[in-house]
Parts: C-alpha cells; structure tokens; sequence
C-alpha cells in the first residue's frame, strides 16, 4: 500500500469499522510524524502503522511510532525477531506480514500477536514460493496457534468469508482500498487500476524482490530487458529509484511501476471507504445466508 | 489426471458419490475402450472422459467414447467449437476446462454445459495469465451462465465450501485424488505426493505449454536450461517425450516429471476414494456449521 495508504485512508477505513493502516514505506520519519497525528486527529479508533523492515530510517520510524502512541505496527519484509520484543516491551500489539508457514512459525516463536499470510495474487511485493491464498492459508492456519489474517485476492463479502472458512481469523484487503475516495494514489492510478482486468498483471522482477504490477510500457521494458538476457545490475539499474511513486503517486502511467493485485480484475468503481465497508458486511452476511439453506 | 486417473480411479469416485472422470490424454484409443469397459463393469453410476482435444488421436478417442456410450465428456487444452455440437447431437454432456473468462465465454457460445475454472495452484498443464482460483471464479462467475466447477487448490471440505461461496456451483479435485488407492500413479510418485510441502511445486515451461511440477532433479535440469538461456528447441528436446509417463506412472523420482497442484503440501496419508469422499462431505458439513454460529 505504499504511496496509497496515508492518514486519510487509515482514519476512513477505522471510523469504519476496519483496522486502518498508515503505510510508511514511502514516508520521510517527519512525514510519517504528521500522518500519524491527522489520523489521531481524524479518529478515535485504534488505527495502525505497517513498516518494512528493510527501510533504512528504520528505527527513527520505530521511535517516533512510539512516541506518537501508536498501539498497533504490522512489520514486513525483514526479520520480526531484531524488533518484536523491543514493540512489545513498549505495549504495542505486533502483526508480521508471510508469504509461507515456515516464516509463520518464526514470527510465532519470535513473539509476533498475529500474521498476515499474503498469497500469490496479492499486488506489490510478495513471496518466492508463489503460494496462493487458496492454499496458503489453511497451510499457515495448521502451523500457528496466533490468529491469522489472510491477504491476496479478498476484495469482497464472499472472499471473506471464503478465506475464514479456510482458516483465518480476518483478512487484509489492498487492492479494494486503493480505488478508495481516500486513497492518497494519484487519480490516474485509481482509474487504472478500475479499469484493469484479467491477465493485466503479474509477478516479476523475481531476481530482485518479487513484486505484481500492471504490464504497462515500464513493464514492456521489463520484458525487453529479459529477453536480451539481462542480469540482476541491469535489472535494478531499469528499475532506478521512485518508480513506484511516479506511477501510483504522480499518475505517470507509462514510466511508473503500478503495483496492484489480481483481484483489481473484480473491482469496477472508486468508492468511498464508508461504503466499501457497507458493502463487505452486506456481502458477508448475504453469502452466509445463502450457504445456510444448501443441501447435498 | 495424465496416468493417474484409470477405470478403477473412476469408477471408486462415482461410486463414492463424485463424478468420476478418465484421463484418456494418457491412453491410445484401444486402451481408452478397455478403461471405458471395465468402469462400466465396475460402476452403475454416471462417470465421464477427460478428453484433451490436441491429442493426435482425437478423432478416435471420440468415437469410442461414443461407441460406448459415455455421457459425460470433459474437453481440455483445445477449442471446444470444434466438437461440442458433434458431441452434443450425439446426446453428450459437454464440459470444458478453461483458465480465464474470456475463454469461458467463448465456450459457453460454443455450447458446452458447463466449465471448469482452474486456477495457477492447480497441478500439470495450466493456463498463461497466472490467475489464482481465488480471483478466477468470481471473474468466469460473473461473465457466463451455465454451471461452474472450481479446480485448482481444492483437496477438503473447507475449501469446496470456499470455492461455492466465491461462485462455483461444484469443484474439481485432482491432487486429493492422486494420493489415493485406486490411483493408477506409481506408488513412488504417490509417496512423493504425500511428502510435498508448500513451495516444492513450481509453474515452468512457460515457453512451452506452462506446467506445474515437483522441484525434482529433472526440474534443476530445467533450471539449468534456463540459466544458460535455453531457446524452445532446446526446451522441447529437453523435455523429450514421456517424461510425465516415467515419473508418475513408472515411479522415476528422479528424471520424470512429477505434475502435481500446491494444495498436496496440506495432504498427508494416501486414502480409498470413499473416505476422502467421506471426509470431505463431513468437513464441508462442519465447516458450514461453524460458520452459521459465526457473529461480527
């Protein structure tokens, strides 16, 4: 959720009735200070703030975190046993986002209070092992006892509640946010995403870190670069630096990474958060109640 | 289901309450008679043929399956405009198994009475847009009509429950199956199954017709080609011809290709299809029931 997941979408999405996460990847620590603050201004709800590990202000984030209160941090991308203790001596709950059960059981053992496990489908960056949610969930749900949050391809009520019958205790949705009113993505990127469909996206750049996102022209670059045989040097030189901001951010659709998962194939209009979460529950308990009076 | 899924397979499934089907893709025309025979012996209930339409034999296969008065015929790996109309004047039921909903359309214009969606998780030859089951039912659900039968992923209750909750009207199950007594695959390879964890398979020969597989010897040879920048040709004559043959039915770990879905890392015992039939109506029952208790 970088560069969509700001103060406005966290907020929105915890008045709602959802956990709301502030992205900080894409933030300056100053500039998470001054999300964090709007979002306890436009909320009292518990909202939280999700930190790859693997960025370099890192601990700055961390303390200012800290300091500013925040009770819930999803961690990703890194090793969850350098930092859990030290959130959770400090009284904040710890979430740590998967992509298998091995890494699962770690973050178990490492002290974490729950996982996301985030399947194939998802957008952006994502596992090695290409494991969907399908599958991964229940494989993940018969390895951990801490509740589990499945993510990857849950865009509505029926995915729901699908992924809880696999064995999750709640779900992460992306992908459905991202073509929110109160997403910080550039318009552009939203009407993209609305207008992507099947097949539109897919998981590359794996030498480096795996992630999805729209085969546009950068994509096409991608490509071009591939097959003439390119290795890992030439492939983040390609990828540079910002790319990810210029499409989701700036709205530059042909030289911008746009990461988004598959499911954005399902999702046809830009909504406020208020009734995207209207229509999850409707769509929950709908598909609920028509699954009670089927037969063998 | 390539050397997996003979009369015995079969006729111990419709038995069981499923609808059998017989994997032909493996099997020259007399031998599909013999396989046809013998289910009919073994069963009075409904089963069907799995028919790949590139097979060379192709025109022969349909007319023993005629000959013999098989009702239900599931096409794969071809253009079902071909011979849905001379299947269906012949009083068959038509199903074809597809990777996206722009093909579903097209074969439900064709006629066919119904689809199979399958997934990127699900195992052998798979489609080129990498869909997950997850996303992939809603989007064929919401473009066609005429019944819809999930695949890929799908080994237990919870998951059928799953795959119904997203828009199927029925599931597919090939890996379960596999590991099971009446299997035609060797005992080796079933072993193999059984011992398979998350991340062991991988969707490769892209260039080719893509497949997932255990990551076997024969799989780092391909790895091999790969990194020395392998063109088709060198693909093709890499793969040879009976790899799938030698590993699945022959029990060759070592140099056959062991085509295989995700979901065998969450099966562990290798079972007679009337329990795994069991089973999975129980789970399915509990799973619902759960469910139904279930409260925001």
């Amino acid at each position: 959720m970088i560069w969509c997941s700001g103060w406005e979408l966290a907020s929105a999405v915890s008045n709602a009735g959802g956990l709301g996460l502030i992205g900080s990847g894409s933030m300056y620590p100053e500039v998470l200070r001054a999300h964090i603050q709007k979002c306890k201004a436009a909320t009292s709800k518990s909202f939280g703030v999700n930190v790859p590990l693997l960025y370099p202000d890192i601990d700055k984030h961390l303390e200012i975190i800290v300091e500013e209160g925040v009770k819930i941090v999803f961690t990703s991308a890194g090793n969850p046993a350098k930092y859990t203790s030290w959130l959770k001596e400090r009284g904040i709950t710890v979430v740590h986002v998967i992509a298998n059960s091995k890494f699962a059981k770690k973050c178990e053992d490492a002290g974490v209070d729950a996982i996301v496990a985030e399947g194939f489908e998802a957008g952006g960056h994502n596992g090695r092992d290409e494991t969907t949610t399908l599958c991964l969930i229940p494989m993940v749900a018969s390895k951990i006892k801490i509740p589990l949050i499945a993510a990857g391809g849950i865009a509505n009520g029926s995915s729901m509640l699908a992924a809880l019958h696999l064995g999750a205790d709640a779900v992460q949705m992306g992908t459905r946010f991202v073509a929110s009113n109160e997403s910080s993505a550039h318009l552009a990127f939203k009407e993209k995403v609305i207008a992507t469909n099947e097949g539109d996206t897919i998981l590359t750049l794996k030498e480096l870190t795996p992630v999805r996102l729209i085969k546009n022209p950068f994509y096409e670059l991608i490509q071009e670069a591939y097959n003439k045989g390119a290795d890992k040097e030439e492939l983040l030189e390609l990828l540079g630096r910002g790319r990810a901001k210029k499409g989701m951010f700036e709205g530059n659709l042909i030289d911008g990474e746009l990461e988004i998962g598959q499911i954005a194939g399902i999702i046809h209009d830009i909504l406020p958060v208020q009734n995207i979460m209207e229509n999850l529950i409707q769509e929950f308990n709908q598909a609920k109640q028509e699954m009670i009076t089927f037969e063998f």
